[in-house]
């Protein structure tokens, strides 16, 4: 629903942030397809069963994340070719980190359904993780976030809201 | 607006699956706060100016996804006090990654918001990454996926649409 949604853009956190450029359900579905290397209006009309206009509509919106761009389609100058940028590449890690997160824990789950692997050697990839400053691979469970040096004063609210939960 | 949402749960891969059962923008948001340590309706509904109707819908959606429990709250037994189940912690390397992306790439970034620490070193976290079989660091750029050993229609169908494209 265009226009009625909340807009989470004053929100000064980076993963607000991330949430308000990506945009809903659609434009998420619709980066899956460009990473895996759909470009055409027609394919993603067809393959994700998405209205002409609500997917002009979430390629405008994507287009002005700075997350794909348009280019003219050099086999039909009428036509359009769609990219993700390098903005839009580096959300590789996140659909790794939510398609290895799916197949472990949706219902329809039973079983490797997306394999990554490695392009330069072919070798399969062990999955996604956080890594300490040296490489070394951390255990999800050691992981804890806090505010940077950059600032954001709604990690600091929300850290406050919590405190004051806890001392009463 | 719950009801008129397109439900992705028949899309059989697992990032479709992953975000039919995380749900909108405020499910993102309400898990942020809970991976924060935030437990509390009226916690949720002052921190992120969301109605109580909104906020209870997506509070029940989560819970019926799975990705969140409820039990009394040990000092109001009229409250509640809402928790992560292991599968909704384990949301947290995707809340690693949308936040790395979002601090170096929204339009409010220009510094490490965010910073990501060792539990147990206190050490900082370099990063986000995809690791190979052997706990080797990957450049994401080297990163490609193929559908696994689970099988997904969605993404052989993709596959089809795509090769059909590069010949014509």
């Amino acid at each position: 629903m265009p226009g009625t949604r909340t807009s989470f853009k004053d929100m000064d956190c980076g993963f607000a942030q991330a949430i308000e450029l990506i945009g809903d359900q659609w434009c998420f579905l619709i980066i899956r397809n460009l990473l895996l290397g759909m470009t055409r209006f027609e394919d993603f009309n067809a393959h994700l069963s998405i209205s002409s206009k609500v997917l002009a509509h979430r390629l405008e919106r994507l287009t002005a994340a700075g997350i794909i761009k348009a280019r003219v389609d050099p086999r039909d100058a009428r036509g359009k070719i769609y990219e993700l940028t390098p903005k839009g590449e580096e959300l590789k890690l996140v659909y790794g980190a939510l398609t290895e997160w799916g197949d472990k824990w949706s219902p329809k789950a039973g079983g490797v359904r997306t394999e990554f692997f490695d392009t330069k050697t072919g070798d399969m990839i062990g999955g996604f993780a956080a890594v300490s400053k040296t490489g070394r691979l951390l255990d999800e469970g050691r992981v804890a976030s806090r505010t940077g040096p950059g600032g954001s004063a709604v990690r600091d609210e929300l850290a406050t809201m919590i405190a004051r939960r806890m001392v009463k």
